[in-house]
Order: C-alpha cells, then structure tokens, then sequence
C-alpha cells in the first residue's frame, strides 16, 4: 500500500474532477497522465462492469495526430497491417513496429479523412517516433497530441446509457466503427470500442472544456442503470486475454511473439518501416508467444514483475499480468511462453513471490 | 492520499528491493518506472539531504545509449548545444529539441568515446525519437536503451562515503567529469552530478545484477555518517531552480523559454534538427521565461497543476511546481511568466486550489 505523489508531470484529465467526486481510491500513470485503476474493490467494479454499465476516464489513451497529404503513407510506414482497404469512419487495431520489428506501440488507429488520422496509443510516447520518421523522411504532414481526451462508456447497459444522451441512431454503430455525433453542439467521434470484452463505446472528446459537462450527463442520464465511475479492470481484461502494453509486451516483443500475427500482412504492407525485419518471422512463425495461463492454488498477489514459469529447472517464459478470477474460481494470467511448450494442456510452475504454484497453459482465453 | 497500483508495466529497478527495505512511503513514475518521492517525510528527507548523504535509486534516469560511426553526428541533430569540444569523459547538459523548437528532454549527455554515448533522460520516451531520426537519416549507428541504471550519492558527505567504496581517486572528479571505478570487479562510470545542489556522484551501475551489492556497499560504509535511503527532493530542487521536464517545460517551450539558452549555440550547432526554428528566438529571446516565484503566506498545497500567475484580471504566467521552504520561511516556486512581468520584484497574484496568495517573481533561486 503506497501512496503515489502528484505533480502537474502526471497530468489530470478534463474528468479528474469527476472521477475525484466518485471517490477514485488509487491510480496507475499512462502516458504522463492519471489512469484510475480502482473505486469500489478491483472486485466490485468487476461484478458491476459485467452487469450494467461505466463511465471510464481513459484520457491517458492520448490521440497521435496526423493531417496533410502525407498521412497515409506515414501511417502505413508505421505498422505491418495492410490499411489500403481502410476506409474514413473505420478504426484498426494495429501494431506499431520499428525497424528491427519490435513492438512501440499497440493502438488502435482512427481513419477521420483520407488525409486525417488519430492514433490512440498505449503507453508510450509514440508521438516522438512518428515525429522522428516524419521529419527523417521528409514529409508532408502535421504531426501533434491534440486536445482530444477519450471517455469510455463500457457494460451490458452502455447502449441504453449511449442512447440517452446521444441518440437512439448510436445502438447502429458498428464494432470498430465510429460516427460523428453531437454535444453541447459539438460534434464529436464516437467509437463502438474499448478496453473490455462487455461491449460498450469510446467517445473522443474533442475540447477539454466539456468534459465534465459530457461525464456529468452521463451520470445523471444512467441513474436508474446503476451507472457508476468505473476504470479498465484488471481480472476482466486478463479473462478477455486483452494485452496491455508494457505488461505483456515491449518492444523486445513482435507482433507474432504477442499472438497478434492475425493484424500484420506483412508480405502487403509495402512501406512499413519494419517489414524487412518481420517477414521471416511472419512466414516461420515466433518462437515464444502469448498465452493463457491458468495459475491453480490459491489467490495469487499482485503481479508487478514477472513471474518466471518453469519446467523442472528450466524456465521456458514468464507470467505479466494475473489475478483471481471470481466467476472462473481460479488465477488468470497472461503469459509468454517457449514453443517447446506453448500447447494447450502443458503443466507448467510459475514462480510468484509468496510461493510456487502449478499453472496450465491454454490457447484461449477465458471468454 | 491516493493509492499507486503496481504492474509490470511501472518497472523496478535493481534497487528496489533496498528502497522497499528502507521503508519507502510514496513512488511518482518516471520513464515507466518506480521513483521514490518520500522515506521519512518531505522535510526530514529535505533536512537530512543538506546535512548528510543519501542515496538515491534514480534507475528512472535511463540511457539511449548510440554506438556507431554516425554517432557524434546523430547527438548533434538532437541538440542545439554545440557539441564540437565535448571529450570523451565529459558530461553536458543538452537540451533535446525537436523541428520547431520545442523541448522534446533535458538530459545529460555522458561521452564515453567519439563513436559512444549516453544520454541519461528525463522523463519521455527519447528514445522513440532518436531511433526515427536515425531510421529517416539512414544513420549508421544502433541507439537502444542499455541495462545502465544510475544510483546517486548526494549530500555534503558524499565524497567521504564514496572514497571509502571507490577509493581516494573519485574525490578528484571534477563537476560534470566522469571516470571509471571498479566495483566487484566490473568498471563503472561514476560522474560528478545529481539532481541536488548539495554535491555528489551519480554511479552508471552497467548491469542490474550487482545493484543491490553496490547499494549495501554504500549503506553499510556510511553508518557512521548516518546515510540514508534518499530521492530527489521537491523542496530543494526548487530552492535550487533544478527545472523538472513534464512539471516546469513540455514540448510547447522553446530552450531559451526554459532559461537553458546558455546551454544552446543555435548559430554553430550545425546539423541540429530544431536548429532553423530556433534562430529567431536566439537572436531576439523569449517572450515567456523561467523564474524563480516567491509565493507569500502560508504553505501552498501540493502542486499537481498550473496554478495561473495574475496581474488583476489578466494572466501572465502559471506556477508549475511549488513547496514550503523550512530554510527560506516560505513558498519557493517555479513558474513561466510573460516579459511584461518576468522582471526582479514584479508582485503578482496567484491562483491556487486553497485560494488567492501574493506572489513576487524572483530572477534567481534561493541558492
């Protein structure tokens, strides 16, 4: 239990007075920004996510932004994912590589216009390699964090809630698809995306100055949902096998090693910076990869280094993210694991710091 | 009093388990990993910092580390510092400028050879943007981040304690000089330099698996010199004008805003990237700068935010980092305030969570 200390450089949000209000009890950084990470108990905003619906200050998910003729040859320079048959109003889970193939980022790009993108990245200042490229390549486009600070609405509910406040025409978006919608006569992108497997939207807030406007309409519009403030919840994202940058992969990582090979076309995607470095991955396959693992035993502790997962005495990967499961009564986990033994059903130990406990390895997710 | 939720993601250091051991109270995150902020409390740390040593777990200050023929070339892209005298064995200052001008870091660059260095960063991903400069150049060099991790000695004491573990020879390193130590039989670069203007070393700790033995070394050796577990202070770094990028400049400073224009050469630091941009305000100045900020009255909260700096109605500044100095008998600030108002002894108004306090602007720190 240790405090974290504030300062402007762990910026607030336009909802930093709101999730103050809902009574936020501890926070994680992303982005140099304040990310909330628990209000009731991890536990309690688990069960709650799951059965109605959370409105999510996930401002950290700071927008990259691209504009000029440019646009479209830099965004393909940055990832492996063929983007030729993207079209304006769509969004792109896609991986973001250097030269050598290791992962920068794992963001989800927002297609505005032929000529216009967002990139809404995790955590790392991806700002400053796609400046660095721009600028060594010489072209011609605009590259900044605008002042767009995205607000999740994420549960079974969020569409009842969504349509509260935005209209009934916001139940026809579909996955991974946006629209323009408006507030306070702005009009603003709204995504059907987010950082749970409960479905839900992404709202873009375009302009901090309406922000607590926006989140305190959604709290008084879901009242009788049982609204709450809620965060991206560490049991329901690990069940959901959603990676987290950082945790489960770094740039030591590929694509392919982080089982997001089904995003990369890297035989099409001409121009991606690290194409040369992956095409022999693609074709060959990693030699690691993420997994599931399922740590048996009792309630694990927190994972906040990683947990070196052993056969016999050889260590053949590693755990990145875990936590006890109530609705599966076990330890979920996400782990990185050798080929020798990523096969679904191989018993494995992981080491964590109050003890050893057996794990199995699954090729699925808890869904 | 808020929480801090540790992951992975926010990493440890080779030292945290002798941090954890002294009894750390509160981290920030820095470069996505742990910083500690506070061991017995703001003001003891303060007290004893200025009267003793410490030692600081300052990982978080992680190395870009270039090798290659283009490397000499590479860092003078990345500066407006003119870099042509720098030896091998220096360290300098360099503000890290992107195509406009702006701040991208403040580091210190450490020149281990012509054709290696380091630059020790605050707290942004640097290396995103050196590696796209290089990749869009074609530069012949490899840029990564390195297993350095830095541990400061500070305080009055520092050369007694570090003489008894490096020997009589580390007293004669000169300010912003480094040498080569050897320690368990591994050679180290230990630099005249910290974050603190107490005095002291910061030891480049290559190799994260003698990190604890280095941090017992120095504990047990200092007992009778009463040295403790430290970090970097937020009172005496203000008191000192030490400027904190994310907190006192962001990417929207120019160098010469930020007060460092005695650090840039603009005319002869041929090859610099920001180098066009900035010409114009190295001819003719800022018209916003740096300054020291009196504040009068009780003590301030805790500064997570711009706190505006009024004249009447009108704003011309903010105060971006501020604490209650028991040396001073009063609020010590740092604030960016407009030309109109930067001059010595100008009275100001500024705005803070618990309300309105007179202020005067001061043209230099409390040293």
């Amino acid at each position: 239990m240790t405090l974290i200390s504030l300062s402007r450089r762990l910026r607030r949000t336009p909802f930093s007075n709101g999730v103050e209000a809902a009574g936020v009890k501890a926070y994680t950084v992303y982005n140099h920004m304040l990310l909330p990470t628990v209000f009731r108990s991890v536990e309690e905003d688990y069960r709650h996510l799951k059965t109605a619906v959370q409105v999510w200050d996930v401002s950290c998910e700071r927008q990259v932004e691209l504009r000029g003729p440019d646009s479209g040859r830099l965004m393909q320079m940055l990832t492996p994912r063929d983007l030729r048959k993207m079209l304006p109003g769509q969004c792109y889970y896609v991986p973001i590589v250097d030269e050598t193939g290791g992962m920068l980022n794992d963001p989800v790009a927002v297609k505005l216009a032929e000529d216009r993108w967002w990139i809404s990245i995790a955590d790392s200042d991806l700002l400053y390699w796609v400046k660095g490229i721009a600028n060594g390549y010489r072209l011609d486009v605009l590259v900044d964090e605008p002042d767009v600070s995205p607000l999740a609405v994420q549960g079974p509910l969020a569409d009842d809630l969504m349509a509260r406040v935005f209209g009934d025409s916001v139940r026809d978006i579909r996955f991974f698809r946006f629209g323009w919608f408006e507030f306070q006569g702005r009009s603003l992108v709204v995504a059907r995306s987010g950082y749970s497997k409960q479905g839900g939207f992404e709202i873009y807030v375009e302009g901090g100055d309406i922000g607590m406007a926006l989140w305190n309409a959604l709290m008084e519009a879901g009242r009788d949902l049982d609204v709450h403030a809620g965060c991206p919840n560490l049991i329901e994202r690990i069940e959901g096998g959603l990676l987290s940058y950082g945790n489960d992969m770094t740039d030591e990582n590929t694509p392919h090693e982080c089982g997001l090979g089904r995003f990369c076309n890297t035989q099409t995607a001409i121009g991606c910076v690290g194409r040369d470095a992956l095409l022999r991955v693609a074709k060959d396959g990693p030699v690691q990869q993420v997994r599931a693992i399922e740590i048996h035993g009792g309630a694990v502790p927190g994972c906040d280094r990683y947990w070196p997962l052993m056969d016999g005495n050889r260590q053949v990967g590693h755990v990145s993210s875990a936590a006890w499961s109530p609705d599966f009564a076990t330890n979920v986990a996400i782990g990185m694991v050798r080929m020798t033994h990523w096969d679904e059903g191989v018993e494995l130990d992981v080491v964590t710091p109050s003890g050893i406990q057996a794990a199995t390895v699954h090729e699925t997710f808890w869904l």
